[in-house]
C-alpha cells in the first residue's frame, strides 16, 4: 500500500469472501520493496482450473501479458505468478529469460504444461530483474500453499492503491452451493483496453472453458473497459478468472445465474479500482442515452470521463455543465445540440441546446455529495452507455509527479 | 488576463509587430467582467480583406464558429467581431439571436454582406447574452476604429491566459515589404481539432482567397493541431487569417517565401499557447519518427503529449521513458517494441526493448530545465511528427476546479 492516505471513497472494510475449493495460495518476499513486504502472489490449483480472461490491447504490452495471451488459447491453469514492484514490461530479453526460468521451475514443482502457468507483474516499467528471482524462491513459496487468505492476497499485488479490493458472492444453483471470489489491484493508468490493472476472479463452479471466455468478454466491456481513471492504459492489465469445477454442479454452459453473479463480482471489483483513483475524492457515473449506436454512446461517455476539464470541475463541486457539453463535443460523434439534454444529480441543467433555470442551491448541496451523477441524452437515438471515473484533484498530481523517486 | 500568476514559459514582453495597411481595429467594455476591462475588439477592412481560417471540428461547436464555416465559404471580410467572457456555446435561440443581430449592426455600418462579417466568442459556456449587447454598443466602437494596438487586442480577447501572445513578421516580397501580425488566446481545452483557441492573423500581402486557405490548412496541422495542454478541445476554436492586398505586391498564389512566413507566425503563437498552458512549468516537445505513416506518428505522438502520467513525471522532473514506452502502447499504433528507442533530453534511455545505461546525474541536470525533449523512433517506418505540450501540475488543478465561481 502505499504512503498515501486511504481513499475517501474506500469500502469500510476488506469483504468476507468465502473459500474457493480447489485453490491454494501464498505470498512472498522478493525484496522487491525496501520495506520487505510481500512482493510475490503464488496461486495453485491441484486440480486443473478452467481459465478465461481478458488482456491489454497495449501495443507496448509486457511479455507477462504475451504469455498470458498464448497460455489463454488452452483455457487450463496449473499455477498463478503474480509479482508487485516490477512489471517486467520493456524489459526485453532479460524478461523473457525471467519468465522462462518462473515457468520452468513451477512445471517442475506441479508436472504441467508451460501454457497452464499464468504469469503478471505489475510496477516499475523498464527495470530488469534477475532471470532466476521468482524461480529460486518457489521451493519456499510451494511449502507455504494453504487455503488462500484474499485480504493478503489483494496486499500483495497491491502498488500505489490506498485500499484493497475484494469481491465475491455465493449462490445456489441446481441444488449447489457455488461461490465466486476476486481480487484486483489498480488505481493509476486506467483506462479501457481493458482493464487497467490486475484481477484475478476464482470459483468452484464447473463451466466450460468457452462459456466461461463469452461471458468474461461480454462483461468486460460493461465494467472494466467502461472505467477510466486517467485515460492512460497500463502495459500489465490482465484479468483472469479460474473455474476450479468442485463445486459439484453439473458443466455449466450459458447460465444466467452464473453469468449474472460474475458480473456482479467483476463490476463490484471495477467499481473499486475508481473508487481508489489516484487523488480521487468523488466516484462520477456517467450516463450517456439517446446515441445513435452503443459503441458511439461508449464514446461519448469515454469523451466526458476522461475529460480533465470535467474531472476538475467536479473536484471543485461545479455543475459545470458546459465543460460536459465541450467533452460531448470532442468526441466528434452525431449528436443533436437543440435535442441535447444534461442532467447534473438528477436535475435538468441543460435542454433543447440551452440552459434552464434551476435552484442552484439544491445542486450545490448535491455536488458535496461523494457520488456525482452526469446523465446526457444527446438526442438522435435509442443506445446507451454507464462510464466510471473518479474527479482529478491535487492528490493525482502529488501520486504521479514523483512516484519512481 | 487571470488572477493567476504569469507563466514561468512566458516570453518576456509582447513583441513590437508590424502595422497591416488596412485595418482599424477598436476595443470596448461590454461589462461581461467585474473589473470592466475591455472585453470586446472590434476589427474592420475599410477596403476589405481576404480570408482563410480553420475552425474547431466539435460537435457541440458554438453558433458563433457555425457562423463563421457558412462565411468563410465565400472568402471575403469587412469585419471581425470578437468577444471574451461568453463562449455563446450552447446558448441556443439566444445565441442565435445575438449573433444575427451583431451583424445586422454591423452591416449598416459598414454596408457589407451578411457573409463579410465573422463572428467569435470565448468564456463561460451554456450562459444567453442579451440579443443585442453588442449590436448596442457598436455605434460607439465605430467612432474609437484605429491602427490596431496588437497587445491591447490580445488583452482584450483573453480569458484565463497569463500572458498576452501576438507574433509577426515583415519581409520583402518582388520589391514590396510585406508584414504578417497575428494575435492568439488560449490556455486550457487546448487539442488538436484544431486549434482550440483564438487566434486571428493580419497582412497587408496580397493572395487570393484559395492560396492562403490552402496555407493555412495545410499548416494548422503541424502548428494548432500539433498542441495540446489538456486533450480537451473547446466548441470555439478559431483561426482566421486576413489579407488586406495593400502591400502592393502582384497577387500571390502558391509562394514559398510567404507561406514559410505565414507557418513562422502560426507556429510562434501555437507555442505561446503552450507555453500558457493553465499550470505549466515546463515546455514539452515530443518527437516521434521511425512510424509507418505522419498519421501514425502523430497518433503516438499526441498519445505521448495526452498522458497524464507522463506529463506528471515531466512536472517531478523524473525522465520516466517507462510512461513513455506505456503511452506509445495504449495508443495501439503498429511498433516493434524490440526496435523501439527513448531519449529524454538528447539522453538516449532505452533501446532495442530494454533500458539502456546512462549517468542518471546527467540527465536530472537536464530535467530541471523548462525545455523537454522526448524522442522515440518506434522502429517500423519512415515517418514523423512533432507534438508540443506542457507538464500538468498542481496549478492546472487550482484553475480548472474553481474557474466559474
Amino acid at each position: 500500500m502505499s504512503k498515501n492516505q486511504i481513499s475517501p471513497l474506500a469500502p469500510k472494510n476488506f469483504p468476507a469472501l468465502p473459500q474457493i475449493a480447489g485453490v491454494l495460495a501464498a505470498t512472498h518476499s522478493l525484496g522487491l520493496y525496501k520495506s520487505g513486504r510481500d512482493d510475490l502472489l503464488v496461486v495453485h490449483f491441484p486440480n486443473d482450473a478452467v481459465v478465461a480472461g481478458a488482456l491489454t490491447k497495449s501495443s507496448t504490452r509486457s511479455c507477462d501479458v504475451n504469455w498470458c495471451a498464448e497460455a489463454l488459447k488452452f483455457g487450463k491453469a496449473k499455477a498463478l505468478i503474480v509479482n508487485a514492484g516490477n512489471s517486467n514490461a520493456f524489459t526485453g530479453d532479460a524478461g523473457i529469460a525471467k519468465n522462462e526460468a518462473s515457468v520452468t521451475k513451477t512445471r517442475a514443482l506441479t508436472n504441467c504444461d508451460a501454457a497452464e502457468v499464468f504469469l503478471s507483474a505489475t510496477g516499475v516499467i523498464g527495470v530488469p530483474l534477475p532471470p532466476n528471482i521468482i524461480a529460486d524462491s518457489l521451493d519456499e513459496v510451494w511449502r507455504k500453499l494453504a487455503a488462500p487468505d484474499f485480504e493478503q492476497m489483494a496486499r500483495t499485488i497491491s502498488t500505489t492503491d490506498t485500499f484493497f479490493k475484494g469481491a465475491g458472492k455465493s449462490f445456489e444453483l441446481g441444488g449447489k452451493t457455488i461461490n465466486i471470489a476476486g481480487i484486483a489491484k489498480g488505481s493509476g493508468m486506467i483506462a479501457p483496453n481493458m482493464a487497467t490493472m490486475l484481477v484475478y476472479i476464482f470459483t468452484d463452479a464447473k463451466i466450460s472453458a468457452g462459456a466461461l471466455q463469452k461471458m468474461v468478454s461480454a462483461h468486460v466491456e460493461t465494467t472494466f473497459n467502461a472505467i477510466t481513471v486517467d485515460s492512460d492504459t497500463s502495459t500489465s492489465d490482465t484479468l483472469l478468472v479460474f473455474a476450479t469445477g468442485e463445486a459439484g454442479n453439473n458443466e455449466l454452459g450459458d447460465d444466467e445465474v452464473f453469468s449474472a453473479a460474475l458480473f456482479d463480482v467483476m463490476h463490484d471489483l471495477a467499481l473499486q479500482v475508481v473508487r481508489d483513483g489516484e487523488g480521487a475524492q468523488k466516484l462520477i457515473k456517467v450516463q450517456v442515452s439517446g446515441a445513435i449506436s452503443a459503441k458511439s454512446a461508449k464514446i461519448i461517455a469515454m469523451a466526458i470521463a476522461n475529460s480533465p476539464l470535467v474531472k476538475t470541475a467536479i473536484a471543485g463541486a461545479d455543475a459545470n455543465w458546459g465543460r460536459v457539453a465541450m467533452a460531448v463535443g470532442k468526441s466528434e460523434e452525431h449528436i443533436d445540440q437543440a435535442q441535447m439534454s444534461i442532467r447534473f444529480c438528477g436535475q435538468m441543467v441543460a435542454q433543447f441546446g440551452g440552459a434552464v433555470a434551476f435552484d442552484e442551491s439544491q445542486i450545490d448541496e448535491k455536488m458535496q455529495g461523494d457520488l456525482i451523477e452526469i446523465e446526457v441524452d444527446v438526442g438522435v437515438g435509442t443506445d446507451s452507455f454507464t462510464a466510471w471515473t473518479c474527479d482529478l484533484t491535487h492528490g493525482y498530481i502529488d501520486i504521479n509527479a514523483d512516484y519512481r523517486s
